[in-house]
Parts: structure tokens; sequence; C-alpha cells
């Protein structure tokens, strides 16, 4: 397992009993990171006892209430459970002054390394790098700025063709790490033998878009092409077609279009309005041009 | 039925699947009051089927988390639900700076007169006051500047005493509202009769106080005297009072002596530390001194 993504909420605007806003706990390749974290995200986590005090980064896509409201009560709960681990906050300009403002007016002092990193660039940008995960911005189109995210595994090691390797006795085990690396091999009689020749590809990366909020925006499709896992926000359906316009929204429709044009592998729909009775609508006319299309609900996994 | 109080929340620090940060709705006399708004705030008013569109004021005691990190979203719910009525709010200093904050951050323009009252006093002042009710803070004792607060029926008219006005021809239907004021008859020979003889006390007015958080602190019992309920807070037993003292908080055994000083009629306690698994320890403790206490929780409703 690469990509373990759980979904806490997944409903617009105000959160209700049964329906909670935009968050989502992500864990790729042993990286845990949180999306958005609109009101009661904390109390989700709780609920699906998610390991919530290894969130790393959390990435805000825009600062709507629904998408960011949880933050601050979150922060403080981690400065209650005596935290001790760095917490970096990715998110537009303005959210670490909203942070710092509360966190002052509370006489709250953090013992955690706490870091803001804040965005302000329109075009797609690599935000977060270690040795095994990238984080990439995808710049979307709504109301205010917002930002989705891409996350992808960073490409592993070649692997070792032991069949290969058997039939030259010149290598030896602590030749493996450059063959790994790519290096071709030099033989004793200085002519090389082809790294291709020894290894296999690497396991093939994995990749999770989310996408919210955003009206449809066909710029993003280079960004998030390919990508295992698209989640794609689908507020209406295409009879409310021109108030996704106005809002800066999108249609379930429009969201299978992305999907099918960015040859995504799985599409995830939410951020449902609450106009709606039957989420199963949304599903349908995702399906109408992309056929593997689930929808979001709290608690839902998702696996790649 | 005079005073309505519906708890919301009553437990201390971190909202958790089943223990919800404070607040409290209150119907006095017909005007509705929201009484701090921990994260979540707007879903418990939701569950319990709340008019909250009706809230004509929050009082915010304080700006800790656990008291009002609710209340921007519970705004911006006002906000989508193109509230038009004024909504005023209550609070320390600082409350319309973070407020307004996150409403630029959003690009929200607010449809409705929003009207913040920060308060820096140390003293007992009168803060709201219309014909029918009087609300007065309590200052109370706790890391950052806090307030609790008094709400106050005020005085009705007097009552005709309709036996006694029988027997004087001389006295007429347009002449009640005078007696209902107070105010002495007079003859047509010009003597007068006492207003007393004509006329009863009036209902006596109802009062409700509320005290979180706050540690022991003698000084508010003279503010509070006689009132018919007081809500205060209990975030520790005996067993940690210097932990209660520490960290600016109070004890069952603490919440019971103000209430029995302050001869209240009936004591609610709450803000419970997640620390003590049942909840009864707290209500044994403040009945060793305040016999008639009882123990806040989520839905519970008290009438005065």
């Amino acid at each position: 397992m690469s990509i373990n993504l759980t979904i806490l909420g997944c409903h617009s605007a105000t959160p209700r009993v049964n329906a909670h806003p935009t968050s989502q706990f992500l864990n790729i390749n042993n990286r845990t990171f949180l999306i958005d974290c609109g009101e009661g995200t904390q109390v989700q986590l709780r609920k699906y006892k998610l390991p919530f005090s290894k969130i790393q980064c959390i990435f805000i896509s825009h600062l709507h209430g629904d998408h960011y409201f949880g933050l601050i009560g979150l922060i403080s709960t981690f400065m209650l459970h005596k935290r001790t681990q760095q917490l970096h906050i990715y998110g537009p300009k303005g959210i670490k002054e909203v942070i710092l403002l509360q966190l002052k007016l509370s006489k709250t002092w953090i013992n955690f390394g706490l870091y803001f990193h804040e965005l302000t660039s329109k075009s797609s940008e690599l935000i977060y790098e270690d040795e095994k995960v990238e984080v990439h911005t995808i710049p979307l189109k709504h109301r205010v700025y917002t930002n989705g995210y891409l996350f992808k595994e960073k490409e592993g090691l070649r692997k070792i063709n032991m069949a290969k390797i058997i039939k030259n006795d010149e290598i030896e085990t602590c030749d493996y790490r450059n063959l790994q690396l790519g290096k071709d091999f030099e033989k004793k009689d200085g002519s090389f033998l082809k790294n291709e020749e020894l290894t296999l590809a690497p396991t093939p990366i994995k990749s999770y878009a989310f996408c919210s909020d955003t009206m449809y925006n066909e710029s993003i499709v280079p960004i998030i092409k390919n990508c295992d896992l698209l989640y794609h926000e689908t507020t209406f359906l295409k009879d409310k077609k021109e108030l996704a316009k106005t809002t800066m929204h999108a249609t379930a429709f429009e969201a299978g279009t992305i999907a099918k044009l960015a040859m995504v592998k799985k599409l995830i729909i939410g951020h449902f309005s609450s106009r709606y009775p039957n989420l199963n609508d949304f599903k349908q006319e995702a399906q109408e041009v992309f056929e593997n299309t689930a929808l979001a609900g709290a608690g839902k996994e998702f696996v790649v």
C-alpha cells in the first residue's frame, strides 16, 4: 500500500450533523498529511481513530471557512497534547496571520515547531520534497486564491535483475547500490555493461491529485495527467451549471470530463451542495463521461 | 417560562466525539442569546433543533479556543443563510480583529449588521439593556481576561389588585396604566390612595449567572447573590486542587461553595476535564456544600 486516503468530510458550505466540511487524511509512502481542515475535523479524526498526532504537514486549499476553520482548533489540540514534532502548514497568504493572531489572543505558546509556507504563485510549483514524496500545487480557479495539491511518490531505486547478475562473476554485492542508482557496470577489462541489462525498472510511482474548490478548468489537465486517483469537486449537477459558473464551482459532468481528459485511473467526487438529497445523482452524472467514479463519504477509505 | 437554558457543550479543552466545548443557548423573556461558542457549536444547535437564526446577541467569556473557535463558522453560516437581522457580539478586546480578519481573507461581505462590543473593564458593568432584560458582566479570574455574564429580567409592571379596585368607583380602566407604573391614585377630592393599597408586587424577576472559566473567586458573590440559576465551572475535583489553582480553574467543591455563599437557588456545573471518567463525582463533591446541584450535559434543558 503506497497511498491510503480517508475522507473526513466532503460537503460544501455549513457543517451539519451528518455533513462535514472538507478534510482528508492522507498516508503516502509513510508520510502523514492532512488536506484541508473544515470545522470539526479534529472530531472526525478521532471518530475514525486516525493517528492524527502523526500529521506532518497540513495543506490548505483556500481560505473559505469550510476548508480551514478547524485548523486553529487542531493546532491548539496538538499544543494541549504536548506535541514536540514539527508541523508544517501550506496554504494561501494570510493563513499565518490568522493562526498567530488567535494564538496570541489566547496567550498560547506553542511547544513545537510550527512552520508556515504561504503560497502566492499562480503556476504549479513543487512545495514539498523529501526522499520519497513530492507535493506540487495545482492552481485552481475559484472566488479566492486556491490551490489543489498533487501528491506523488518519488521514483524508487531500480531493481536488481538477479537472473542476469548471476551470469556475471565480476558483479559483487557491493556493486548493487550503484546498479540500483542506474549506473552502468565497469568490467575489469574496462568495458561497460549497460544498466538496463542488469536491472529492472523501479515500481511505478503512484500519485493522488486533490482539486477543490474550482470551476471547470482544463488547464489543470497537464498537471494531473495519468494520476492514479483524482478528487475533484462537484458542488452542483448540470441543472445548476450557470450557478456553478457564477460561484466558480464545478458540476459532476465537468469533474468527469476533467478525469477523462487527464486519463486518471479513478475519480472521487465530493463537496456536494446540501440542495441535492440523493448523492447518487452526482455519481451518475460524472459516470456519463468517466465510468470509474466513486462518491466521497465521511470515513470512506481509498487505497492505491 | 421566563428563562430556558439549553446546554450545547460543557467539556473543557479539546472537542471529542461525545464531549463538546462550552456553549449555551439561552432564552430569557423572549430574548435569544448564545453564551460562548466552542468549535462545533453550530452543529450542536442543529442537533437540538434550536431556532438559531433567532440569536440576537452572542456573549463570549474569553478568547480560549474551547469558548469561541465556533464563532466564525456560525457567523459565516448566518451569512450563507442570508440573515438580515442584526447580530451583536460581546467579548474581550481582540474578538473583532480575529473575526474581521477571517471574513476579509475569505472575501466575505456580511449582509447583516454585525456589531462588536469589546469589553475591557475589570469591574462588573451593565452591557446590555432593553425593556425586559439586562446583562451585566461578572469579572472572573482566569489566565486571560474573562467575564461571566449575569442575565436578569427587568422588573415588570405592578399588578392591579382587582379586589381593591372594585371598591373604588372613581378608578377607571384608563387609570390602570399609572397604577401598574406605581403611581398613587388622586381622588376627585384631591386626596390620594397609596399605590400599594391598589396593586400587588410584580412577578419576581428571574436571573441566570454564567461563570466560566474562573478560579475560586469570592468577589463574584455580591454580583450573583440570590440568582435563580448559576452555572459555575468545575474543571477539576478536589484531588487536583493545586492544579486548579495553577491553571486558574475551580474544583466542584469550590463551585458549590460559591453557590452557597451567593445563596443561589440552583447550581449547574460543567467544563469537566476529560481526566475524570465519572461525572457524578463532580456532582457529589459539589453537593458536599450545595445540595441543589445539577450536572450540565449536551442537550440538557434548564427552565426557571
